[in-house]
């Protein structure tokens, strides 16, 4: 055969390839949280928010958990824009470790700007990114993609969902949204532009599984202001403290209206908190005279029924204001019977446990707790069911791929599009790193993986953490751990005794007579390997075995067990430290 | 003064201590589990339940907790009864640990008894206790104490109430319960006997708050073989797959009549829910044709819409049957489209994770699942706010103790005890441990404490963990270990150089800089206390003390440093190994 032949099938699937749309997620799918998905066509990139995810208690140690960009970064000259759709941490949270990485244009509406600006400059300040502030309602241009961004209610202002048009047709990405007709800021979602976009042809929706499970509507924010005079007025006499999200512009303002309404003077607590009322009034998206407003330092001045005290620690956030409140560790405000707290939020899954210790613990200071199980004290921020069907009519879409929940919520929200008419093999149900390809004249298939995982981020660190430590860790958590010191000379002769420390073990049985067996078993192991060139790798194989052996025998603890060797050579101490792992 | 001076107000304060009625808790109060009620008068004792309670993430490797019985194994000879309310583990389910210890006579009625025996035989089989088979209906005399018995309707056969007549007072002890006016079995909660005791005139009322938080009325278990008629009418073409808790035998009841109502077999899975049918059906709590049974073994001869195949799990518990399938590593069953699963349970707070988790990896199977979020699936067990406040009507406390429940449980049963008249003078929110004294003449009082608390069983062990090592655990799991191992002469000189190990820990910078500095940190510590006779907890506390500085001043891990030391003495070669923590 010819080497030199042409091959015009392979060049034909190359040029093919490069007519291929991609959608992918780095995170989002199978989880609440690190919501990250990305749009690929030809040498092109569009990413769409980039989010944190908070760790469950399967990560001791870790503070929060952010997505593995890895394939972003090896194609980051591709990528045309970073879009934000909304300012909360589970679609920007990941930023400040993102953005140095990419080097990318962020796109967002003005508060999501502002919310992201403040947080760049926090925490990394020397990175200067380029801010690109967009409109609902607005075109862009971006290479060959045409992106439409329109308003969504959400629980923050300034929303957006996306349209973007490719040369292989429209994908329709909803963000985190609800049709509430009457939200706070009269900004209501966009069904006119979904329509409008439905009209057009929409090749792909891309859409919020959240509340997926929920039947009906999800009710509007504004009965929280019916809700919030209630309770005013029947805790005429208490102090009044109401936890909810910093970002929670909505909330806040209500807050204040009702605060205005009742002649209560409203203190923030919190650094969030402040810092985020002050953003949001600065951009003219929250109203509050500055009359109502007082410093947290001057509620003395007050009496109890005459104040109002908004803090964080709807999720039971450890360092957050209620949370040091329900402890009686927080320096402005110590709870009593005089109080009532007000916890207006839901509870989201994998916090229960959180939440409800810190409602135990403010009952048990002698205040009231006003919480998910009374009514009409929480709305969610999510659509339900009949809204999620309202768009996927709207936009009657040709493929459907649930997003943003777990893997739960994605087959209900499968099974919602399949009531509207989507037929099932039009419906994608995708992991994080699935790269499902469109091209034209062949159904879309789910083709590729790119890389995608979670990186952990560990509290002093802004660096990532492997997998390998946290796998170390829940190891030692289960059963603690065994350590077996030996020190050698260089023939693997012991210089000393073996000593043994442990660190959370628990022996059910005669600990004294376990422990002779675990001397004897770890010196008779070095004794086994001495008299000749040992690795240490070797001697610990041999020892972690023995030890394993005796705690077998005694059915006694599943402790991991650590040697640790230190070795002596001849005519040699302690200066240079890089043997370790070398023959001796 | 006269030394010898008689006094009689001492004296008759020590008569009246020996009129006392004392009420304490040694577990469930502020907590759902490990319940344990104590009635104590004069030298007389009465315990109620003997439960235990599974243990959250915070206790890593722990099986499950009882209660602390020191008190109780002080006072062994003064107990007259171990009085056992119902068979579900948060009531029972300490009684191996338990029962051995305080070597007492067990009452309760035929299903519990039968329950209790299969589980002490298990566990205890040396241990046999005297049993003693009550009768709802029934009233006992023990010493001081007549007990009648209530019948109550909770979510296992067979459960009571207690109405305790005493020679202060009488306290009523609702046990679990609702009032469901349409159970399974027929048995409804005797509102008449609790209407009469509290005609003759109940001190201390003692009631079930779990669902104190829910308003309105828990629906009659009844409603479940609805659903499952409009389920397996739904499933018809596939085969079916049911969760329930091993105990719940109504809940087994109505899976096997549904199941011959459509024809199809009942296959049961797992040890636990073939024992506990065998059990029921020999005792005639349970009717089961043997023509609608097949062993599991057999499934393959049928269709999968000829099946039903119930199993545990519904709470995500690790082992259960339907948490292995779902993770696809069950023998008998592995799970695809062709199934469905019905989870007709609530998940009970705190079990939320293992929960959901189960879901979503349900559901990866291919398999439909109808779970908590569907309509009519699960009914509790537990009374709900209506029902509470009909008990306080029936029963007219003096005085009330709302128990079983989390401490928000207890203060929303309380506002409910509240609105029913009661005042809030006569409600005592109690502690584990607080012993709440009743005496003719004065006002109850919380005087004192007995000591209470969890014991911690580890899986291998049926022996108790101290709480020293769950918090050397904890503290490992959450930033890891770094071993410092150090072999000395017996004046303190370094045999060999220092080793260094570490577990689960992570430097956020520069490793091997880091690495370096812990070396010489340790060995400068060494050398610092060398030439002389030192003690080995004063090496290990400066080698502790250098390298903590180390980690400080790189801002880079709070791992636990675990310091090893070994010893060579002169003349002296590893034979006696208990020198370990003395000065040399």
């Amino acid at each position: 055969m010819n080497e030199k032949i042409t091959r015009p099938h392979r060049k034909h699937s190359f040029t093919r390839q490069k007519e291929r749309l991609n959608f992918f997620a780095m995170g989002g799918l199978g989880e609440i949280g690190k919501n990250m998905y990305v749009i690929e066509y030809k040498n092109e990139i569009i990413v769409i928010d980039c989010g944190l995810k908070f760790p469950d208690n399967e990560l001791p140690g870790i503070d929060y958990v952010v997505p593995d960009v890895t394939y972003l970064e090896n194609n980051k000259s591709k990528i045309r824009a970073l879009i934000i759709t909304h300012g909360h941490e589970d679609h920007m949270g990941a930023m400040p470790y993102v953005v140095p990485r990419l080097n990318v244009p962020i796109y967002a509406t003005k508060l999501t700007l502002g919310l992201i600006k403040n947080k760049l400059q926090d925490e990394i300040p020397e990175c200067r990114p380029d801010y690109n502030e967009i409109k609902a309602g607005e075109i862009i241009e971006l290479g060959s993609f045409k992106i439409r961004f329109i308003a969504v209610a959400h629980s923050i202002p300034d929303s957006v969902a996306l349209s973007i048009d490719t040369p292989i047709g429209r994908i329709v990405h909803t963000g985190d949204f609800k049709l509430d007709s009457t939200p706070i800021d009269g900004r209501i979602t966009d069904f006119g532009a979904f329509a409008e976009e439905g009209d057009k042809g929409v090749l792909l929706l891309t859409s919020d599984s959240t509340n997926a499970e929920r039947p009906g509507f999800t009710p509007s924010e504004k009965i929280i202001s019916g809700t919030l005079a209630n309770l005013f007025r029947a805790y005429k006499s208490k102090r009044i403290i109401i936890s909810s999200f910093a970002t929670n512009i909505h909330r806040i303002q209500q807050v204040a209206d009702t605060a205005a309404k009742f002649n209560r003077k409203l203190a923030l607590l919190g650094r969030s908190m402040l810092r985020n009322v002050e953003l949001s009034r600065d951009l003219g998206y929250l109203k509050i005279d500055s009359k109502i407003l007082i410093p947290v330092e001057d509620i003395w001045r007050y009496s109890g029924n005459q104040l109002v005290i908004m803090t964080t620690g709807s999720q039971g956030e450890p360092f957050s204001g209620l949370v040091t409140m329900s402890r009686g560790e927080n320096k402005a405000i110590s709870l009593s019977e005089h109080d009532v707290v007000f916890m207006l939020a839901s509870i989201i899954p994998g916090n229960e446990k959180l939440v409800h210790g810190t409602i135990n613990r403010l009952f048990a200071t002698g205040c009231d707790v006003v919480y998910e199980k009374d009514k009409n004290v929480h709305v969610s921020g999510h659509a339900s069911s009949e809204e999620l069907k309202i768009i996927l009519n709207l936009v009657r879409p040709q493929y459907f791929v649930p997003v943003h929940g777990e893997y739960r919520h994605m087959v209900r929200h499968s099974q919602l599009a399949q009531s509207t008419g989507i037929a099932p093999r039009n419906i994608f149900l995708m992991h994080n790193g699935d790269v499902l390809t469109f091209a034209k004249g062949s159904p879309p298939k789910i083709r590729d993986r790119v890389q995608s995982g979670a990186i952990l981020v560990d509290g002093n660190a802004t660096s990532e953490i492997k997998s390998q430590v946290m796998k170390e860790r829940r190891e030692i958590s289960e059963d603690g751990v065994l350590v077996v010191a030996a020190a050698v000379d260089d023939r693997g002769e012991l210089l000393s005794p073996v000593a043994i420390e442990t660190q959370g073990v628990f022996f059910s049985d005669d600990t004294h007579g376990i422990y002779n067996e675990l001397y004897a078993a770890a010196e008779n192991a070095v004794k086994e390997l001495s008299g000749g060139r040992v690795s240490i790798d070797a001697l610990k194989r041999t020892i972690k075995t023995r030890i394993r052996d005796v705690l077998r025998r005694h059915n006694s603890s599943f402790a991991v067990v650590l040697p640790v060797i230190s070795v002596k050579r001849p005519g040699y101490y302690y200066d240079d430290l890089s043997y370790e792992k070398e023959f001796f």
